[in-house]
């Protein structure tokens, strides 16, 4: 950690900020110039980084060096982690393909898309019973009644399915039915829950919130890290800028950012990012170019009369379309997507 | 909501659209140009805007004419809304100053700070117990100590407290020991605890979150006005943009144009907005210029020790400074500042 | 300047950074701990900020601590800049009010305008003649016909003429009919522009870009005041944001901000910040309140026919309103209005 | 376009805008409900688009319904525009590869750089004579001394150059020695430069600004497409956001939104956009996996020692890699590059 002090600071602030520094038992250096009079302190700056040194009068800027956090960090955990989930891999080489609709609607529609993005080669079934909508007068989810309709289309289809929580007070129900828990992006920095699926061991997926930096998303990640859950999915999903022809702007350069420091999975919703199914495939393209660990996609057979995000959703034909690109691009770039695990028996209807 | 077809429709496109409106009971209003072809629907849109129209292929726009949002509107509720806290009036030509310490970190900080805020003439005092921090490493607020210290400096003060809640298990506790509910930033669309806020007949300050527009904040009030409780005070507190020399940006003209279209109050945080004491005054003077109904401003005794956003903290001093300021300001522009209901006796220690 | 290195950096590395620092005659404070290694270097970084030390490997950051601005700044010239205009002051607690249509359309309409806003307190006259409108399609405004209009408006009612200059060509010619230039916030950056207005001794009004930091701006008037034009007056007009409820995010926190760093006058322009006549009026209010040195408004008889911007003008009768509001506010802060100098005789149409 | 009207407006208002319409040769379709009041417009809607009709009292919203830019639309020109420069193809399935470094600093360094990224596959030239700077310290470029160099580049090694103009009066000079023109980001909305580019007959690179929508830069293409020039070349660069860990936002979403609408095509420069040389390959790849019809890409042989923007060069080991990667994917997707034309005895030292 670096301190620079105002121009021609008064003997006094200096002694004062250097008492401050030795009092948590590290050891400052001074550098004192014609103009500009620094500080750095090396060592345990975790110490240091909870003192708000930037508050005594004298101090212009403090500046952090080491990363705020650790469990998240490369240097703590250098090879990438890798997580099985149900037989499919996460991380590691392989490519997660989260598919499904927004929301489980009703039990014949969620069938009918999960045969279908599990026959085009998706390895992971999405759905969510408890939606955030923005409006009160959207349809809320169906709640635990869409879990269990979940949980037996994942069995079905022999996929794990992955199913979004939104309330601390839900996540023990949540975990009876699904195999991954999604935290979305509205409640990144909820940290009541994200310290609730901490307490899990389930694995956790974690959208980017729409306006968090990198390093937000990392915090938040070792927020779960934190309680001992060491299975966490990023998920990039769009951040929000002035640009209003998409719903978000997807950011791809944090697939290599986060890969560059962190030992996390990172998976890319082309989806949620764009809004757009004329734009979708073009990026899921991308994001596998960029490296990420896998994609998450929403379908839905009928989106005009879907109960939330229509709009946005891909048919099944597209969607088989979009795997059609996705393999031999996966496999020029030495990627491969895990087929599910379960039994041919349990697949009949396919 | 008026529907904008791709150009050169199919008529069985024209008709489907056609058919889905009928089927709601609504009338379209068909006009056929040469390059375009638009469907106006004026009635009661609320039912439309649930039906993912724009996902019908031929569809290329949907505009919806009506705000999504009731409660909160001027429409429906013309008259300012004013509340009574305590004998505080929030609304109505009256300015709320609710100020305190970010975090409740000991009875003596907050008594002290209490004793300056309140003598400097704040009406309503804030203070932590819960902090959502961005990371899991700094201090996460006292709880239920926090609160029964809180509710003591409040009932010593005579003032109605103030404090956040982020978990909707917590509601139950702060609204035992608080006057008001805060709903933070970060959980402006926590809409589980927004309902569980909205269950109760406590007063909730809601904050804008760092990336919702006027419209989301307006929908997230929504959710609590739509659960009985009319009770909302609303709170700029600065959007996240690309200017880095200030924490956050504060958009002021949040102030005229939500009272143009709602009735609900809006106080305006400059701490959190700017994150610096220099800029703080300069922007408590712009809010109350603007028209808000109130201010919030932090207050630490000893910000360099400050356990919780110390660096952004006005000391007494300065906060005396900035009332001697606002007094004459609020006068010239015909608003008054209520003193806070305490029995002198309460206030022996001022 | 402090330079981190990377974890554990080889000593050749070390010794490449020192050997640069040494090269340019600059000494180097080397502070080597466990976990980093940190170079600190006093003295002249204006040398060092123009080398890319950050593209050595093995330098993880490069943090500058002085300003990249010099003559704009306070610690060059402490006391504030001011100047005077064909008798009205500019900065040292004067409000400078600019007002004027967006472009100039006829005589006609510039001479009822200039009349209306002269007698309502205005004291500096802006027209457009050299118009940067985002459509080709769009009126280009008048040119130099414009340009001999705004004079003769300027002359007729005693106020000096503020107008904007769009191509480095055009400098010469707006220099001969203007009192001050204005450099929009469109070409905040156009580089040859700003050295070309720096070359004449014409006081220049220099817009905020959509996206500028506060440190761009700051940028953008060292390239005027490094040709040796020291007259140079600042314009906060709003950021683009992810908010589409107001045209641009008016942000008044860089009146304080700008003042506490530099030396230069900033005003502040509501009209293209909102692009709302609902909200100018409260934001005008609160610019002064923050401290602004004076406000730039847009005043029109009749928007609707207007030729550029017509939906965000006041009519006169607006203006006169808030005149009306702005000087009793002025006076409680302090601050006066300069009326223009111009002779009875030629007010005579007023 | 469609005029919404504020709720229960008077007859006279209805009657007015009705009237406003009619005179200028439009049929509007007036559809009345109980709550509001909409005038559809159906026809040319350029008319309109120029008149502000928002600016009339009662009017509450207008929603333009055609794009407002003509030329460079695919209705206007359904197919891809191509164009050939040199010998390289620009558009039409084949890659531009544009790479060099980001200023001309001496001969033998861009005569260095030269032959190594023609060796490694780039096809066309870049380098920058007339630099866009934030500070009037930073070196400006070596001007028409850096154009001849480039010339004797393009010239020995067989390529086409491609440079940046900023200001309107170096055109002429620009011109007679580049094969493409540039227009930097911070000059998009500069309309002078682009009327004036748009008046030569070379291709030029039309980078979008920092804070421009998709919009925005499809108008600035149509200022120079409007003057008769209609080889314009757009250039995805990054956006300004919050993010802060990289220089911009890479916005990779706009490649297929653009050629969606446009039948320009449109390249990627990472190196801006991340401003970040261990994150450039993956955007490369990510851009081309998107659909992009080029990229662009800065190079130097040493960047700790370069003049400008050193620290987001690729050094020429990683631009072979760079090129070892997107070749096959390349091929996969079905898309070529171009070997530049170049006589093999210009080649001789490569």
């Amino acid at each position: 950690m670096i301190i620079v002090l105002k121009p021609h600071p008064a003997p006094e602030v200096v002694e004062h900020v250097l008492e401050r520094i030795a009092a948590l038992g590290l050891t400052p250096h001074l550098s004192q110039g014609v103009s500009r009079t620094i500080i750095g302190v090396i060592g345990d700056e975790a110490k240091l980084q909870v003192q708000p040194l930037q508050a005594i009068p004298g101090v212009e800027q403090v500046v952090p060096i080491l990363k705020p956090f650790k469990l998240a960090s490369r240097e703590f955990h250098p090879e990438d982690s890798v997580f099985t989930v149900k037989g499919v891999q996460v991380g590691g080489g392989r490519l997660a393909v989260i598919a499904g609709p927004c929301a489980i609607e009703s039990e014949s529609l969620l069938f009918e898309v999960a045969e279908r993005v599990r026959r085009a080669g998706a390895n992971l079934l999405r759905g969510g019973a408890f939606k955030p909508r923005t409006s009160p007068y959207s349809f809320q989810g169906l709640g635990q009644d869409g879990l269990k309709i979940l949980r037996a289309a994942g069995d079905h289809f022999g996929m794990a399915v992955v199913t979004e929580v939104m309330d601390p007070r839900q996540v023990e129900v949540v975990d009876r039915y699904a195999d991954i828990l999604q935290v979305g992006a509205r409640n990144m920095q909820n940290f009541d829950l994200l310290k609730e699926c901490g307490r899990t061991r389930m694995p956790v997926l974690l959208k980017r919130g729409l306006s968090a930096t990198v390093r937000d998303l990392l915090m938040s990640a070792e927020y779960i890290l934190s309680e001992g859950n060491r299975q966490v999915i990023l998920c990039e999903r769009g951040i929000r800028t002035f640009e209003d022809s998409t719903r978000n702007t997807l950011d791809l350069s944090v697939v290599p950012n986060i890969q560059g420091q962190s030992h996390l999975p990172i998976v890319v919703d082309p989806s949620h990012a764009t809004g757009r199914p004329d734009l979708i495939p073009a990026m899921a393209r991308a994001a596998i170019a960029a490296g990420a660990d896998g994609i998450h996609v929403e379908v839905h057979s009928c989106p005009e009369k879907a109960l939330s995000d229509g709009p946005q959703a891909l048919v099944p034909d597209q969607f088989d379309r979009l795997m059609d690109e996705i393999r031999p691009l996966a496999e020029l770039l030495g990627r491969s997507i895990d087929v599910c695990a379960g039994e041919p028996a349990a697949c009949a209807p396919c």
